[in-house]
Protein backbone atom coordinates (compact mmCIF):
# COMPACT_ATOMS: atom_id res chain seq x y z
CA UNK A 1 0.00 0.00 0.00
CA UNK A 2 0.81 3.72 -0.10
CA UNK A 3 4.39 4.18 -1.95
CA UNK A 4 5.73 0.52 -1.19
CA UNK A 5 6.91 -1.10 -4.33
CA UNK A 6 4.14 -3.45 -5.67
CA UNK A 7 3.18 -5.96 -8.30
CA UNK A 8 -0.21 -4.17 -8.03
CA UNK A 9 -1.51 -2.50 -11.41
CA UNK A 10 -4.32 -0.60 -12.11
CA UNK A 11 -7.31 -2.64 -13.37
CA UNK A 12 -7.04 -1.00 -16.67
CA UNK A 13 -3.95 -2.11 -17.26
CA UNK A 14 -4.34 -5.43 -16.16
CA UNK A 15 -7.62 -5.87 -18.42
CA UNK A 16 -5.91 -4.14 -21.43
CA UNK A 17 -3.03 -6.70 -20.82
CA UNK A 18 -5.62 -9.93 -20.97
CA UNK A 19 -7.24 -8.56 -23.61
CA UNK A 20 -3.93 -7.96 -25.80
CA UNK A 21 -3.01 -11.59 -25.00
CA UNK A 22 -7.00 -12.63 -25.74
CA UNK A 23 -6.76 -11.01 -29.11
CA UNK A 24 -3.36 -12.97 -29.94
CA UNK A 25 -4.78 -15.97 -29.02
CA UNK A 26 -8.08 -15.98 -30.54
CA UNK A 27 -6.78 -14.57 -33.37
CA UNK A 28 -4.19 -17.20 -34.24
CA UNK A 29 -5.81 -20.05 -32.84
CA UNK A 30 -9.50 -19.73 -33.17
CA UNK A 31 -12.03 -19.07 -30.38
CA UNK A 32 -12.55 -23.02 -30.03
CA UNK A 33 -9.04 -23.69 -29.61
CA UNK A 34 -7.96 -21.00 -27.98
CA UNK A 35 -7.49 -22.10 -23.98
CA UNK A 36 -7.84 -19.50 -20.62
CA UNK A 37 -4.54 -21.12 -19.71
CA UNK A 38 -3.40 -19.80 -22.80
CA UNK A 39 -4.48 -16.70 -22.65
CA UNK A 40 -3.84 -16.06 -19.06
CA UNK A 41 -0.35 -17.37 -19.61
CA UNK A 42 0.47 -14.75 -22.01
CA UNK A 43 -0.49 -12.04 -20.02
CA UNK A 44 1.31 -12.81 -17.56
CA UNK A 45 -1.62 -13.37 -14.69
CA UNK A 46 -3.61 -16.29 -13.15
CA UNK A 47 -6.54 -17.48 -14.56
CA UNK A 48 -8.68 -17.28 -11.56
CA UNK A 49 -7.95 -13.58 -12.10
CA UNK A 50 -8.89 -13.56 -15.88
CA UNK A 51 -11.81 -14.97 -15.02
CA UNK A 52 -12.80 -12.61 -12.28
CA UNK A 53 -12.06 -9.58 -14.49
CA UNK A 54 -13.73 -10.74 -17.59
CA UNK A 55 -16.19 -13.60 -16.37
CA UNK A 56 -15.60 -15.96 -19.13
CA UNK A 57 -14.17 -16.95 -22.20
CA UNK A 58 -17.27 -15.86 -23.92
CA UNK A 59 -17.50 -12.54 -22.52
CA UNK A 60 -13.60 -12.07 -23.19
CA UNK A 61 -14.28 -13.16 -26.70
CA UNK A 62 -16.79 -10.45 -26.80
CA UNK A 63 -14.43 -7.64 -25.57
CA UNK A 64 -12.30 -8.29 -27.56
CA UNK A 65 -14.93 -7.69 -30.43
CA UNK A 66 -15.94 -5.11 -28.94
CA UNK A 67 -12.15 -3.25 -28.65
CA UNK A 68 -10.79 -3.98 -31.75
CA UNK A 69 -13.91 -3.07 -33.71
CA UNK A 70 -13.90 0.10 -32.23
CA UNK A 71 -10.52 0.71 -32.94
CA UNK A 72 -10.85 -0.34 -36.59
CA UNK A 73 -13.97 2.09 -36.81
CA UNK A 74 -12.23 4.92 -35.36
CA UNK A 75 -8.90 4.52 -37.68
CA UNK A 76 -11.15 4.22 -40.47
CA UNK A 77 -13.17 7.57 -39.47
CA UNK A 78 -9.99 9.52 -37.87
CA UNK A 79 -7.82 8.51 -41.66
CA UNK A 80 -10.12 10.72 -43.63
CA UNK A 81 -10.54 14.58 -44.07
CA UNK A 82 -13.85 15.03 -44.75
CA UNK A 83 -13.54 18.05 -46.04
CA UNK A 84 -11.62 16.47 -49.61
CA UNK A 85 -13.48 15.84 -52.41
CA UNK A 86 -15.03 12.04 -52.44
CA UNK A 87 -12.55 9.91 -54.45
CA UNK A 88 -9.63 11.16 -52.14
CA UNK A 89 -11.72 10.52 -48.88
CA UNK A 90 -12.31 6.99 -50.07
CA UNK A 91 -8.59 6.73 -50.96
CA UNK A 92 -7.57 8.12 -46.93
CA UNK A 93 -10.27 5.86 -46.13
CA UNK A 94 -9.05 2.45 -47.24
CA UNK A 95 -5.17 3.53 -46.62
CA UNK A 96 -6.00 3.99 -42.87
CA UNK A 97 -8.69 0.76 -43.15
CA UNK A 98 -5.18 -1.79 -44.65
CA UNK A 99 -2.77 -0.33 -42.64
CA UNK A 100 -4.80 -0.73 -39.71
CA UNK A 101 -5.51 -4.57 -40.69
CA UNK A 102 -1.68 -4.49 -41.37
CA UNK A 103 -0.81 -3.51 -38.25
CA UNK A 104 -3.29 -5.62 -36.41
CA UNK A 105 -3.95 -8.96 -37.77
CA UNK A 106 -4.87 -10.72 -34.89
CA UNK A 107 -7.31 -8.59 -34.06
CA UNK A 108 -8.28 -8.38 -37.59
CA UNK A 109 -8.70 -12.19 -37.60
CA UNK A 110 -10.82 -11.70 -34.65
CA UNK A 111 -13.19 -9.72 -36.23
CA UNK A 112 -13.44 -11.26 -39.49
CA UNK A 113 -12.63 -14.61 -39.40
CA UNK A 114 -13.73 -15.50 -36.09
CA UNK A 115 -16.52 -14.07 -34.95
CA UNK A 116 -19.14 -14.23 -37.76
CA UNK A 117 -20.44 -17.24 -37.20
CA UNK A 118 -23.99 -17.09 -37.33
CA UNK A 119 -25.83 -18.07 -34.41
CA UNK A 120 -23.44 -16.70 -31.92
CA UNK A 121 -23.93 -13.70 -29.35
CA UNK A 122 -21.15 -11.98 -30.28
CA UNK A 123 -21.86 -12.03 -33.90
CA UNK A 124 -24.27 -9.16 -33.05
CA UNK A 125 -21.21 -7.06 -32.30
CA UNK A 126 -19.21 -7.48 -35.48
CA UNK A 127 -22.83 -6.90 -37.44
CA UNK A 128 -22.99 -3.71 -36.22
CA UNK A 129 -18.97 -2.44 -36.55
CA UNK A 130 -19.63 -3.66 -40.28
CA UNK A 131 -22.70 -1.56 -40.77
CA UNK A 132 -20.84 1.16 -39.59
CA UNK A 133 -18.21 0.86 -42.13
CA UNK A 134 -20.68 -0.05 -44.70
CA UNK A 135 -23.08 3.50 -43.87
CA UNK A 136 -19.67 5.84 -43.87
CA UNK A 137 -18.56 4.52 -47.40
CA UNK A 138 -22.39 4.41 -48.54
CA UNK A 139 -22.49 8.28 -47.72
CA UNK A 140 -19.19 9.15 -49.37
CA UNK A 141 -20.97 7.40 -52.75
CA UNK A 142 -24.28 9.16 -52.17
CA UNK A 143 -22.28 12.34 -51.71
CA UNK A 144 -19.69 11.98 -55.32
CA UNK A 145 -23.25 11.24 -56.64
CA UNK A 146 -25.28 14.18 -55.59
CA UNK A 147 -21.34 16.72 -56.33
CA UNK A 148 -21.29 15.38 -59.80
CA UNK A 149 -24.97 16.32 -60.57
CA UNK A 150 -24.94 13.51 -62.77
CA UNK A 151 -27.32 10.91 -61.80
CA UNK A 152 -29.56 12.92 -59.17
CA UNK A 153 -31.62 9.30 -59.56
CA UNK A 154 -29.43 6.58 -58.67
CA UNK A 155 -31.17 5.26 -56.17
CA UNK A 156 -31.17 4.45 -52.55
CA UNK A 157 -30.87 0.83 -52.81
CA UNK A 158 -28.32 0.67 -56.07
CA UNK A 159 -25.35 3.07 -53.89
CA UNK A 160 -26.09 0.33 -50.83
CA UNK A 161 -25.43 -2.03 -53.06
CA UNK A 162 -21.95 -0.49 -53.85
CA UNK A 163 -21.69 0.41 -50.54
CA UNK A 164 -21.61 -3.78 -49.53
CA UNK A 165 -19.41 -4.76 -52.38
CA UNK A 166 -17.03 -1.74 -51.60
CA UNK A 167 -16.97 -3.09 -47.93
CA UNK A 168 -16.62 -6.61 -48.86
CA UNK A 169 -13.77 -6.47 -51.59
CA UNK A 170 -11.80 -4.50 -48.54
CA UNK A 171 -12.69 -7.50 -46.11
CA UNK A 172 -11.49 -10.07 -48.79
CA UNK A 173 -8.37 -7.58 -49.66
CA UNK A 174 -6.89 -7.58 -46.09
CA UNK A 175 -7.20 -10.98 -45.40
CA UNK A 176 -5.40 -11.59 -48.92
CA UNK A 177 -2.67 -9.34 -48.25
CA UNK A 178 -2.67 -9.91 -44.50
CA UNK A 179 -1.78 -13.38 -46.04
CA UNK A 180 0.55 -12.76 -48.66
CA UNK A 181 4.23 -11.46 -48.40
CA UNK A 182 4.84 -8.30 -49.54
CA UNK A 183 1.79 -6.84 -49.83
CA UNK A 184 1.91 -3.46 -48.13
CA UNK A 185 -1.39 -1.53 -46.80
CA UNK A 186 -0.66 0.96 -49.35
CA UNK A 187 -0.38 -1.30 -52.47
CA UNK A 188 -3.60 -3.23 -51.04
CA UNK A 189 -5.41 0.18 -51.23
CA UNK A 190 -4.23 1.02 -54.24
CA UNK A 191 -5.67 -2.36 -55.70
CA UNK A 192 -8.83 -1.06 -54.34
CA UNK A 193 -9.05 2.08 -55.12
CA UNK A 194 -8.25 1.22 -58.99
CA UNK A 195 -10.89 -1.23 -58.47
CA UNK A 196 -13.57 0.72 -57.38
CA UNK A 197 -12.90 4.13 -59.18
CA UNK A 198 -11.56 3.72 -62.13
CA UNK A 199 -13.08 -0.17 -62.76
CA UNK A 200 -11.64 -2.72 -64.40
CA UNK A 201 -12.52 -1.73 -67.77
CA UNK A 202 -10.56 1.54 -67.10
CA UNK A 203 -7.47 -0.33 -65.85
CA UNK A 204 -7.23 -2.93 -69.00
CA UNK A 205 -7.38 0.33 -71.06
CA UNK A 206 -4.44 1.71 -68.89
CA UNK A 207 -6.83 4.35 -66.97
CA UNK A 208 -6.22 3.65 -63.62
CA UNK A 209 -7.78 6.21 -60.54
CA UNK A 210 -4.65 8.56 -59.47
CA UNK A 211 -4.89 11.76 -57.22
CA UNK A 212 -4.69 14.81 -58.19
CA UNK A 213 -1.39 15.33 -59.18
CA UNK A 214 0.66 17.75 -55.85
CA UNK A 215 -1.75 16.60 -53.59
CA UNK A 216 -0.49 13.68 -52.63
CA UNK A 217 2.52 10.93 -53.10
CA UNK A 218 1.96 8.93 -56.13
CA UNK A 219 -0.09 5.96 -55.95
CA UNK A 220 1.73 3.05 -57.08
CA UNK A 221 -0.56 2.28 -60.42
CA UNK A 222 -1.54 -1.49 -61.80
CA UNK A 223 1.77 -0.17 -64.61
CA UNK B 1 -38.33 -56.50 -52.84
CA UNK B 2 -39.09 -57.55 -56.58
CA UNK B 3 -41.91 -55.62 -57.84
CA UNK B 4 -43.51 -55.22 -54.24
CA UNK B 5 -44.38 -51.93 -53.18
CA UNK B 6 -42.04 -50.31 -50.39
CA UNK B 7 -40.93 -47.79 -48.13
CA UNK B 8 -37.27 -48.79 -49.66
CA UNK B 9 -35.25 -45.73 -51.67
CA UNK B 10 -32.11 -45.92 -53.28
CA UNK B 11 -29.85 -45.13 -50.64
CA UNK B 12 -28.44 -42.09 -53.16
CA UNK B 13 -32.34 -40.66 -52.64
CA UNK B 14 -32.18 -40.96 -49.00
CA UNK B 15 -29.22 -39.27 -49.15
CA UNK B 16 -30.21 -36.31 -50.60
CA UNK B 17 -33.12 -35.69 -48.86
CA UNK B 18 -31.43 -35.73 -45.64
CA UNK B 19 -28.61 -33.53 -47.43
CA UNK B 20 -31.64 -31.24 -48.29
CA UNK B 21 -32.83 -30.88 -44.51
CA UNK B 22 -29.45 -31.02 -43.20
CA UNK B 23 -28.60 -27.44 -45.24
CA UNK B 24 -31.68 -26.19 -44.69
CA UNK B 25 -31.54 -26.58 -41.00
CA UNK B 26 -27.75 -25.48 -40.63
CA UNK B 27 -28.27 -22.58 -42.89
CA UNK B 28 -31.07 -20.95 -41.25
CA UNK B 29 -30.18 -21.98 -37.72
CA UNK B 30 -26.40 -22.32 -37.42
CA UNK B 31 -23.96 -25.33 -37.19
CA UNK B 32 -24.50 -25.12 -33.48
CA UNK B 33 -27.93 -24.42 -32.70
CA UNK B 34 -29.00 -27.18 -35.23
CA UNK B 35 -29.80 -30.76 -33.99
CA UNK B 36 -29.43 -33.70 -35.18
CA UNK B 37 -32.99 -34.52 -34.02
CA UNK B 38 -34.51 -31.89 -36.23
CA UNK B 39 -32.62 -32.68 -39.07
CA UNK B 40 -33.91 -36.29 -39.13
CA UNK B 41 -37.45 -35.15 -38.58
CA UNK B 42 -37.15 -32.42 -41.35
CA UNK B 43 -35.75 -35.35 -43.72
CA UNK B 44 -38.80 -37.75 -42.61
CA UNK B 45 -36.10 -40.72 -41.31
CA UNK B 46 -34.86 -41.71 -37.88
CA UNK B 47 -31.84 -39.90 -36.19
CA UNK B 48 -29.85 -43.53 -36.21
CA UNK B 49 -30.35 -43.61 -40.09
CA UNK B 50 -28.79 -40.11 -40.32
CA UNK B 51 -25.77 -41.49 -38.22
CA UNK B 52 -25.98 -44.45 -40.00
CA UNK B 53 -25.22 -43.10 -43.21
CA UNK B 54 -23.60 -39.45 -42.84
CA UNK B 55 -21.72 -40.54 -39.32
CA UNK B 56 -21.71 -37.41 -37.15
CA UNK B 57 -22.83 -33.93 -36.95
CA UNK B 58 -19.52 -33.33 -38.67
CA UNK B 59 -19.42 -35.23 -41.28
CA UNK B 60 -22.98 -34.60 -42.33
CA UNK B 61 -22.14 -30.87 -42.32
CA UNK B 62 -19.16 -31.33 -43.95
CA UNK B 63 -21.00 -33.05 -46.72
CA UNK B 64 -23.30 -30.22 -46.95
CA UNK B 65 -20.81 -27.63 -47.31
CA UNK B 66 -18.99 -30.42 -50.38
CA UNK B 67 -22.41 -30.44 -52.04
CA UNK B 68 -22.78 -26.79 -52.20
CA UNK B 69 -19.48 -25.81 -53.31
CA UNK B 70 -19.54 -27.87 -56.01
CA UNK B 71 -22.97 -27.00 -56.87
CA UNK B 72 -22.15 -22.91 -56.82
CA UNK B 73 -18.95 -23.51 -58.53
CA UNK B 74 -20.62 -25.12 -61.44
CA UNK B 75 -23.06 -23.26 -61.72
CA UNK B 76 -21.15 -20.67 -62.23
CA UNK B 77 -18.79 -22.38 -64.51
CA UNK B 78 -21.62 -23.76 -66.78
CA UNK B 79 -23.02 -20.18 -66.74
CA UNK B 80 -20.47 -18.57 -69.01
CA UNK B 81 -19.74 -18.84 -72.29
CA UNK B 82 -15.88 -18.62 -72.69
CA UNK B 83 -15.69 -17.31 -76.14
CA UNK B 84 -17.09 -14.07 -75.50
CA UNK B 85 -15.00 -11.06 -74.23
CA UNK B 86 -14.06 -10.99 -70.74
CA UNK B 87 -16.60 -8.43 -69.60
CA UNK B 88 -19.02 -10.83 -70.86
CA UNK B 89 -18.16 -13.31 -69.67
CA UNK B 90 -18.20 -11.72 -65.98
CA UNK B 91 -21.40 -10.75 -66.73
CA UNK B 92 -22.69 -13.99 -67.27
CA UNK B 93 -20.55 -15.01 -64.87
CA UNK B 94 -21.70 -12.83 -61.51
CA UNK B 95 -25.84 -13.61 -62.98
CA UNK B 96 -25.32 -17.14 -62.25
CA UNK B 97 -23.48 -16.79 -59.05
CA UNK B 98 -26.22 -14.16 -57.88
CA UNK B 99 -28.94 -16.49 -59.60
CA UNK B 100 -27.61 -19.46 -57.07
CA UNK B 101 -26.95 -17.81 -54.39
CA UNK B 102 -30.88 -16.18 -54.71
CA UNK B 103 -32.81 -19.71 -55.19
CA UNK B 104 -30.25 -21.41 -52.43
CA UNK B 105 -29.80 -19.06 -49.68
CA UNK B 106 -29.65 -22.03 -47.38
CA UNK B 107 -26.78 -23.67 -49.16
CA UNK B 108 -25.16 -19.87 -49.44
CA UNK B 109 -25.35 -19.14 -45.71
CA UNK B 110 -23.89 -22.79 -44.98
CA UNK B 111 -20.81 -21.71 -47.61
CA UNK B 112 -20.70 -17.94 -46.39
CA UNK B 113 -22.19 -17.52 -42.68
CA UNK B 114 -21.34 -20.76 -40.96
CA UNK B 115 -18.36 -23.07 -42.51
CA UNK B 116 -15.93 -19.99 -42.29
CA UNK B 117 -14.85 -20.34 -38.75
CA UNK B 118 -11.62 -20.67 -38.65
CA UNK B 119 -9.98 -23.74 -37.33
CA UNK B 120 -13.27 -25.88 -38.14
CA UNK B 121 -11.94 -29.17 -39.81
CA UNK B 122 -14.19 -27.75 -42.71
CA UNK B 123 -12.81 -24.50 -43.38
CA UNK B 124 -10.63 -26.10 -45.59
CA UNK B 125 -13.87 -27.14 -48.10
CA UNK B 126 -14.82 -23.56 -48.53
CA UNK B 127 -11.47 -22.38 -48.85
CA UNK B 128 -10.81 -24.74 -51.63
CA UNK B 129 -14.28 -23.60 -53.07
CA UNK B 130 -13.20 -19.96 -52.85
CA UNK B 131 -9.67 -20.46 -54.27
CA UNK B 132 -11.41 -22.02 -56.79
CA UNK B 133 -13.84 -18.89 -57.57
CA UNK B 134 -11.25 -16.48 -57.01
CA UNK B 135 -8.82 -18.15 -59.76
CA UNK B 136 -11.95 -18.40 -61.87
CA UNK B 137 -12.03 -14.77 -62.09
CA UNK B 138 -8.09 -13.89 -61.92
CA UNK B 139 -7.72 -15.84 -64.98
CA UNK B 140 -10.41 -13.86 -66.50
CA UNK B 141 -9.15 -10.45 -65.34
CA UNK B 142 -5.83 -11.69 -66.73
CA UNK B 143 -7.41 -13.14 -70.02
CA UNK B 144 -9.12 -9.38 -70.22
CA UNK B 145 -5.66 -7.47 -69.51
CA UNK B 146 -3.45 -9.55 -71.89
CA UNK B 147 -6.70 -8.91 -74.85
CA UNK B 148 -6.58 -5.08 -74.20
CA UNK B 149 -2.74 -5.32 -74.78
CA UNK B 150 -2.00 -2.04 -73.01
CA UNK B 151 -0.98 -3.22 -69.80
CA UNK B 152 1.34 -6.38 -70.35
CA UNK B 153 3.31 -5.20 -66.76
CA UNK B 154 -0.12 -5.89 -64.89
CA UNK B 155 1.23 -7.84 -62.79
CA UNK B 156 0.44 -11.18 -61.28
CA UNK B 157 0.05 -9.99 -57.56
CA UNK B 158 -1.97 -6.87 -58.89
CA UNK B 159 -4.48 -9.36 -60.89
CA UNK B 160 -5.20 -11.85 -57.93
CA UNK B 161 -5.29 -8.21 -55.89
CA UNK B 162 -8.42 -7.65 -58.40
CA UNK B 163 -9.33 -11.11 -57.96
CA UNK B 164 -10.13 -11.24 -54.23
CA UNK B 165 -11.42 -7.60 -54.52
CA UNK B 166 -14.29 -8.67 -57.15
CA UNK B 167 -14.96 -12.21 -55.11
CA UNK B 168 -15.19 -10.31 -51.65
CA UNK B 169 -17.54 -8.03 -53.52
CA UNK B 170 -19.69 -10.55 -54.29
CA UNK B 171 -19.91 -12.41 -51.28
CA UNK B 172 -21.03 -9.27 -49.73
CA UNK B 173 -23.54 -8.42 -52.09
CA UNK B 174 -24.43 -11.97 -52.58
CA UNK B 175 -25.95 -11.89 -47.88
CA UNK B 176 -27.04 -8.69 -48.86
CA UNK B 177 -29.51 -9.43 -52.11
CA UNK B 178 -30.80 -12.42 -49.56
CA UNK B 179 -31.18 -9.89 -46.61
CA UNK B 180 -32.76 -7.35 -48.80
CA UNK B 181 -36.11 -7.35 -50.20
CA UNK B 182 -37.03 -6.84 -53.94
CA UNK B 183 -33.68 -7.33 -55.02
CA UNK B 184 -33.54 -9.58 -57.35
CA UNK B 185 -30.08 -11.41 -58.84
CA UNK B 186 -30.24 -9.54 -62.31
CA UNK B 187 -29.81 -6.48 -59.97
CA UNK B 188 -27.26 -7.70 -57.35
CA UNK B 189 -25.31 -8.59 -60.86
CA UNK B 190 -25.73 -5.41 -62.30
CA UNK B 191 -24.55 -3.44 -59.62
CA UNK B 192 -21.24 -5.39 -58.97
CA UNK B 193 -20.51 -5.63 -62.94
CA UNK B 194 -21.29 -1.71 -63.02
CA UNK B 195 -19.08 -1.85 -59.60
CA UNK B 196 -16.05 -3.93 -61.13
CA UNK B 197 -16.10 -2.96 -64.72
CA UNK B 198 -17.16 1.10 -64.71
CA UNK B 199 -15.65 1.46 -61.10
CA UNK B 200 -17.36 4.35 -59.10
CA UNK B 201 -15.89 7.59 -60.79
CA UNK B 202 -17.67 6.69 -64.17
CA UNK B 203 -21.03 5.94 -62.34
CA UNK B 204 -20.72 8.97 -61.01
CA UNK B 205 -20.29 10.62 -63.76
CA UNK B 206 -22.90 9.14 -65.96
CA UNK B 207 -21.40 5.80 -67.88
CA UNK B 208 -22.34 2.87 -66.05
CA UNK B 209 -21.04 -0.61 -68.01
CA UNK B 210 -23.30 -1.65 -70.78
CA UNK B 211 -23.48 -4.86 -73.10
CA UNK B 212 -22.77 -4.60 -76.84
CA UNK B 213 -26.22 -3.45 -77.70
CA UNK B 214 -28.49 -5.98 -79.38
CA UNK B 215 -26.71 -9.38 -77.67
CA UNK B 216 -28.36 -9.53 -74.57
CA UNK B 217 -31.26 -7.44 -72.66
CA UNK B 218 -30.44 -4.66 -71.58
CA UNK B 219 -29.10 -4.12 -68.18
CA UNK B 220 -30.81 -2.21 -65.11
CA UNK B 221 -28.19 0.31 -65.25
CA UNK B 222 -27.72 2.89 -62.18
CA UNK B 223 -29.99 5.35 -63.69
Amino acid sequence: MGGVKSKRMPRAVRERQMLDAAVRTFGQRGYRAASMDEIAELAGVSKPLVYLYLNSKESLFTACIRREAKALTEAVRTGVRTELPADRQLWEGLQAFFTHTAENPDGWAVLHLQARTHGEPFAAEVAAMREELVAFVTELIAVAAREAHRDPSLEEGEVAGLGEALVGAAESLADWANATPDVTARQAAATLMNFAWAGLGNLMDGRPWSPPSGTDAPVPALT
